[in-house]
């Protein structure tokens, strides 16, 4: 199994527009260091699920057909942007799996073209081509799911948007004992409750508390790029996801 | 005053995702035949003003600052898309004129960032920099005006998304004979009446109805550029809009 990086930003994205602060003017002379919607595929044997639908390049990047089906964590606009240009598509429809929220996004729901629109149900687990993916319930201003996601005999743990992780889903990842997780980081360390994103303490306490071998830090803003400028160490195990970044699982 | 067609497409763009129609095959063989989010950019002594929205590559086409004002038609998803990058900007605000729309688009108005929402009421003229913008309504599935704008002693008026014109709109065009118009013609000739945008009968009605010296085309789909393809001919003062077409007023 192979997990691709699309994008590991915040809703802002790095560079931020208007920004010169050091992370953003970096990120434009270095674009390796520039990060997308927050998103990324999952390929095995084949196989592609993609993970968030925020980049607006999708129909550029996936020829119809390549796609297996979407796999949403919710409907903020900069995990589904890319729907809006890809339901327009003739052909073959696309299965899209997401947490079963009434409202969806503008009118996707009322005209969504060849998306073939799935609600998903917490702690249900569903077999798409070579994966087995099980919905984990998440804390956001949205109704939001990460998922944990198995193929031959590894698994990973999807989990963004979110701030903290509800019980439940906290003792079934250390049950499962996933191989790799991705962990919502948005903000760097700060003094008062951060709300709808986990901050580094936060992010770095859960990682501790899942345990999982390797935990990537993803959906990250300029401010955190720029607090890593100076503060660049991380526990074991615990590193920062970038755009383009592949793991082989 | 000069006018840059930064799209001239339907929602679907051309060419469109999974089609291989001849339309479709054209334009990825020949790009300058594509067709991108239907927008428009207006410049006058140094002055900006982006028409439309849909573009998602606006934060990279336009430095912070160089935008005088937005003008929105109207709050359809591919008119609007690009606002949901822009906003997230920092510094200096963007004006954003808009009809009147109760709902705006997903969460623009409850979070707007930089971009600075202000309401036009039909048939009230403003001023923004060198132009005299005036609302006209149009009829369409959302509130929506176009705009007859003017600017060093020439006028252009700017008419989609619309299934024909209002009778008021018509009358108005009619007795301020602009120099240019830019009009919603998306689907080829067809049988039933249309809903929500014109075809090309009806487009070449109203064109001859305005009587401008020029019309030019716009909101173009697959199905009408195919058809042009077999059937080229256009009545004099008329012709069809394509990305990138810059024309000096
Ligand atoms: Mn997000
Ligand atoms: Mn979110
Ligand atoms: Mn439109
Ligand atoms: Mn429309
Ligand atoms: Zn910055
Ligand atoms: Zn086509």
């Amino acid at each position: 199994m192979r997990l691709d990086f699309l994008g590991t930003g915040d809703a802002r994205r790095v560079p931020v527009y208007g920004c010169f602060c050091r992370a953003c003017r970096l990120a434009r002379e270095q674009p390796e260091r520039g990060r997308q919607a927050c998103s990324a595929l999952l390929s095995c044997k084949g196989w592609r699920l993609l993970l968030d639908a925020g980049r607006t390049d999708l129909c550029e990047r996936f020829a119809p057909g390549s796609l297996g089906a979407i796999l949403l964590t919710h409907f903020h606009m900069d995990h589904v942007m890319g729907l809006f240009h890809l339901r327009w598509g003739e052909g073959q429809s696309i299965p899209v799996y997401a947490p079963a929220d009434p409202q969806g996004c503008d009118d996707l729901y009322k005209h969504p073209g060849i998306l073939d629109f799935r609600p998903l149900q917490p702690f249900v687990s569903l077999t798409l081509g070579p994966f087995t993916v099980t919905s984990l319930p998440l804390i956001h201003s949205r109704l939001s799911h990460g998922y944990l996601i198995a193929a031959a005999h590894r698994s990973l743990a999807y989990l963004t948007d979110t701030v903290g992780l509800p019980v439940d889903t906290l003792d079934y990842l250390q049950r499962q004992r996933p191989d790799l997780v991705v962990l919502d980081c948005s903000k760097p360390p700060s003094a008062e409750a951060p709300r709808n994103h986990n901050d580094l303490n936060q992010a770095l306490y859960l990682a501790a508390a899942i345990a999982a071998p390797l935990c990537l830090l993803t959906h990250v803003d300029h401010d955190l790029d720029e607090y890593w400028l100076d503060h660049p160490e991380l526990p074991a195990g615990v590193s920062v996801a970038r755009d383009g970044l592949s793991i082989d699982l």
